[in-house]
């Protein structure tokens, strides 16, 4: 295993420490529990946007905490849903009184342990909705498709929709607008290793793909024979142009994610391909962004993820941002 | 070969069109030859700063093009110099009347390529400049030291000089300042793979790591055996420190990018031990980088860069930047 850690059990704590130390400009750290605040919280009169994964994918969520999106997150284990005791004390933490949104990828463990820190909270008199992503298209059946890339895009829209003062159930609508106009698809060239494990989640012989896969390396829809990347584009953007009903005059956000282990390089490769396939359907891409965003520890390969915009979403997108990855 | 490319010979050009498409709002790029420039270049009355630099390090260079940091940057062939011909029509397209500075990494095609330009630029009656960038203390003697992660600090800070509006000597001076104030080492745990090489550019036995690898790959300072992250990191320091001649109550810059192939998670448990063991000398961290700035293609390690502090170089530091890669 090469990695530069120190013992894999100590390696998702150490890194939070890393982090913190980093950015103690932007934000805190609260050990057991543990949970990234922003360092003005709790903002009075204002939704607190909170939300949670497994470590190993950052920069989600830590990257995101911040002025205009996340008040809070989470960190769990590797790849490990953070418990409901870490959800209850970030939710004490940053409740401002006006109530505390929770950001849920579609994971079983997440959305168990949201909604039992949800009913903690209820019973602390505090108000919490949630709003569910569940974008990956990799996954056939509508109801248990897993939440990726879209994650970024409702945690900046719905941190915006909060900034600007609005009430907790207009900030969980426009959440959920955000999260359903959103499709993504990922494909991945190697595996990952989890520190933990020390050998990779799985085998990828070479010269084959998996194509749609998960960012804890489930299995996708198919293996696939390694491609050239345009043609890899092609297979990726079909399924969501299909699942979205993309048309002709739409406006899009894009996302294009490295999943930890691609240079940039080839990232900008894929986005070229990308854009001009959306461009010959007359789509337009009003704002993209392509590096790592939402990554699989040290897995190459990308994830694509195309939100339909409107004039609300764009507005909200372009609001000013101050974290440690998107600020603008 | 696992890489999202269509043809190992167009992946420089088709990221680089990637690239643009994804920044159009900040740069424009120039084919044939080919050099990026930010978009309202060229300013008038403001030295012009220039880099270049073989493909596959990205973000360097192409990310710190814009407002505050670089008017233009050429980038080459993978790891190959640009030419004289490059630096010449990037100089023309970006000079404003004050004069144009080169920052220049220490390898002898770069040397020699932007040596060239520099006469060329004379003959056109452009006034050039050069700062020489030799920051990698893996390598012995002073002279041949390579250019690595200094390079980051130089461009912003004299980007952030040039756009107060100095001399072309003074820009240079502090361009200067910048890059002898500067130290950096990087450690590979693999390595990497140019495109139209098809294969690793070294063998790295499972269990070693390359100590004081250079950015192409080339050897380090030895072989060592494969450690905790943090004996890593102490082994890093080390010749920084001594070269550098940092002492108690100095202030520093600190980088640590990732190589292109190592996820955030590993790089801010790098972060965290550099920041104790710096700390632990009463030496204080002013400001930080931690993520991928200056990359070899998917190779997996990291690179550690400090740069000595005074109120001068900080003030430049945290002056307004406007690029692909940093924006505040």
């Amino acid at each position: 295993m090469r990695k530069l850690i120190n013992h894999p059990s100590n390696a998702a704590i150490e890194s939070l420490e890393g982090f913190e130390l980093a950015y103690r400009q932007l934000l805190r750290v609260h050990y057991s529990p543990n949970f990234i605040y922003r360092k003005d919280a709790p903002v009075r009169n204002k939704v607190a946007l909170v939300s949670g994964s497994g470590s190993g994918h950052e920069p989600l969520n830590s990257g995101y905490v911040g002025k205009g999106m996340l008040d809070a997150c989470c960190p769990g284990a590797i790849f490990t849903s953070p418990t409901p005791i870490q959800y209850l004390a970030a939710t004490k933490a940053v409740h401002g009184g006006a109530g505390v949104l929770y950001v849920v990828k579609n994971y079983m463990g997440g959305v168990l342990n949201t909604d039992m820190a949800l009913e903690l909270a209820a019973e602390e008199g505090i108000a919490v909705a949630s709003v569910l992503v569940h974008d990956d298209v990799a996954v056939d059946r509508d109801l248990n498709r897993r939440g990726t890339g879209a994650t970024v895009f409702v945690e900046k829209i719905a941190g915006a929709a909060a900034e600007q003062g609005r009430s907790l159930p207009e900030v969980t609508a426009v959440a959920k607008r955000a999260s359903e106009a959103t499709r993504s698809m990922g494909v991945a060239l190697t595996s990952c290793t989890s520190p933990s494990v020390g050998h990779p989640t799985f085998q990828l012989p070479e010269g084959q793909i998996e194509f749609g896969v998960g960012i804890h390396g489930e299995p996708g829809r198919r293996r696939a024979l390694m491609a050239k990347s345009d043609e890899i584009v092609d297979m990726m953007l079909a399924p969501i142009m299909h699942d979205l009903r993309l048309r002709a005059h739409d406006r899009v956000l894009v996302l294009v994610s490295g999943l930890g282990g691609t240079p940039q390089h080839e990232l900008y490769i894929v986005y070229r391909h990308l854009h001009h396939l959306l461009e010959r359907h007359s789509i337009k891409v009003e704002r993209q962004l392509v590096g790592n965003y939402i990554t699989s520890l040290d897995m190459a390969g990308c994830m694509v993820s195309i939100l339909r915009l409107d004039e609300e979403l764009l507005t909200l997108w372009d609001a000013p941002v101050c974290t440690p990855t998107l600020s603008w």
